[in-house]
């Protein structure tokens, strides 16, 4: 009987797909092309559907476990948009894919396949409840309690990129000051650097240098290059986000009261200051009694593509179809 | 068959036991007292159990349900301490109650006991996902998800009273500045009323007049009762209390998306433009896609008797011991 436990990505711009023996831990083949520009919805399920076929040759999956980069309803297993790509406003993504391929399916939107992801076969193993969070473009987050993903009342949880944490601090696209994502991602911090250039001619002289004196190159690994090369200004935009960040950590942790909780995401390749001052925050803001290791991820960007393997591992376990 | 419930509430200051038949929606009998000042956990356990036993008179439970005002090992049924009364460091209390009265009993703590009586029979009912949050003397909060207290990794889940809505706020005795409980509990606003009416002597006339020009005499009561008189400077504290508090529900909201928040507590009788405040703030806070009602708690003092009578029920389904 099969066993082949298919896994799907569809990320903002990179579309993966994986194949798994159940129970061994290297892929039997894993397949990614980057979504083309001005491609929809009905072009990216094409090529999944083609590197699936790819992948399963002439097999049957027994289950597939799928992440999306954008809000999913969970339990219909619908799309509800996506935020790259047009065409996915309330897709039946897995009706459609039970279908074609002809094996019981599950959905989920990235956060919380990456958080299971984790939490299966990457930095969480052996724990049953933690936060994942994502420090990239965005700051997102999902939850994994009692070893299993919390999407909240309307799949909505996790969002701690949009807790306030400085009221007074600028302002989120989101409407609202002093979020977290707006003081933590890399494309916010790269703003406000540019900007602390232009006001400040004296300051950021390597970052200048980094830059080659085009502000407009600034991203937000540019600029943990910089703090580690000694720039003052980057280093203080950088402390300020893992400010930020491990302030948000620190009230989660009072509120929930996890195990552990595991960062990914470009942003948290900013060296050990970085990571030095999101755990020494968090550890200022949770109660004494309130004890929360923080931990790299290690999946990187495969951590989907695995959480995905945990999807499909649970469909067949609980026989759900 | 016995089905007779005992619920147990062992407050700060107050100790109430009352008797209720499975099924029933009164109860069969209740009584309180006062904790004696001094009184120490053995004379606090020894009052307790001579209230159950004039309730009970001949009969047996058929399970306990208690609720600690301070920490506890749910899984142990161990008291780690109360911060009010001496004595009860490390003290078994489900295992002396299973012993002494002869019936099954779980113990928990008093946040997450008066979330479940909310929950159950409250203002929670039908609802499977809330935060309950006592606004009184302390912020305290208890949640419920999936029909359950979550109690986190270390039983600490909750504790919204020591989220940071305010980096730059004054500073809580837990040593953090903008804590919601240093904003919104009625001492510290009431703290804040006494210096700002000593370093602004035009203001504050109705607060002054109401504390009958002893400040030391002012309270969060007083406070409302002045705000609801039309004091400015009574109303700012109290908008400010309402704020964090409403910012402090909204990145709750955010981070785990339940369906309720359910008030409770003295602070919460503060009157509508409070109730506005907290509700347009935490509005303002969660994102679009995130929903989540504020009401008033309605089980008052009982709440905590309320859900002990849940945990004795759950007792009884499970046929745990």
């Amino acid at each position: 009987m099969s066993h082949l436990l298919l896994a799907l990505d569809f990320g903002g711009t990179k579309l993966s797909a994986a194949l798994l023996q159940d129970g061994e831990s290297a892929w039997r083949g894993h397949r990614r092309v980057f979504s083309p520009s001005g491609s929809r919805a009905a072009d990216d399920l094409r090529a999944m559907l083609q590197m699936s076929r790819d992948l399963l040759q002439s097999h049957s999956p027994a289950a597939i476990g799928v992440s999306f980069g954008g809000p999913v309803d969970f339990d219909s297993g619908t799309v509800r948009l996506s935020h790259h790509v047009p065409g996915w406003e309330e897709v039946p993504l897995r009706e459609q894919l039970q279908q074609v391929l002809g094996a019981p399916a599950a959905v989920d939107n990235d956060a919380n396949v990456a958080a299971l992801g984790e939490q299966r076969f990457g930095a969480g193993k052996g724990y049953r409840h933690l936060l994942y969070i994502t420090v990239s473009t965005g700051v997102g987050g999902g939850w994994i309690l009692n070893g299993q993903p919390w999407r909240g009342a309307e799949g909505m949880a996790g969002e701690i990129g949009h807790t306030v944490v400085d009221p007074r601090g600028p302002q989120c696209l989101c409407g609202k000051r002093g979020c977290v994502e707006r003081l933590a991602s890399g494309p916010y911090m790269a703003q406000d650097a540019r900007e602390r250039l232009q006001q400040e001619p004296d300051k950021g002289q390597i970052l200048r240098r980094l830059s080659d004196g085009s502000p407009d190159t600034i991203t937000g690994k540019l600029l943990s290059e910089a703090a580690a090369a000694g720039d003052a200004l980057a280093q203080e935009i950088l402390d300020r986000g893992a400010w930020a960040l491990g302030t948000g950590i620190g009230n989660a942790a009072n509120l929930i009261n996890p195990q552990r909780v595991v960062l990914g995401g470009g942003v948290t390749k900013s060296g050990e200051r970085w990571w030095q001052r999101v755990r020494d925050t968090a550890a200022t803001v949770t109660l004494p009694e309130v004890h929360v290791e923080i931990v790299p991820a290690v999946l990187g960007d495969d951590a989907p593509l695995w959480g995905a393997v945990a999807l499909a591992e649970d469909l067949l376990k609980h026989g759900d179809s």
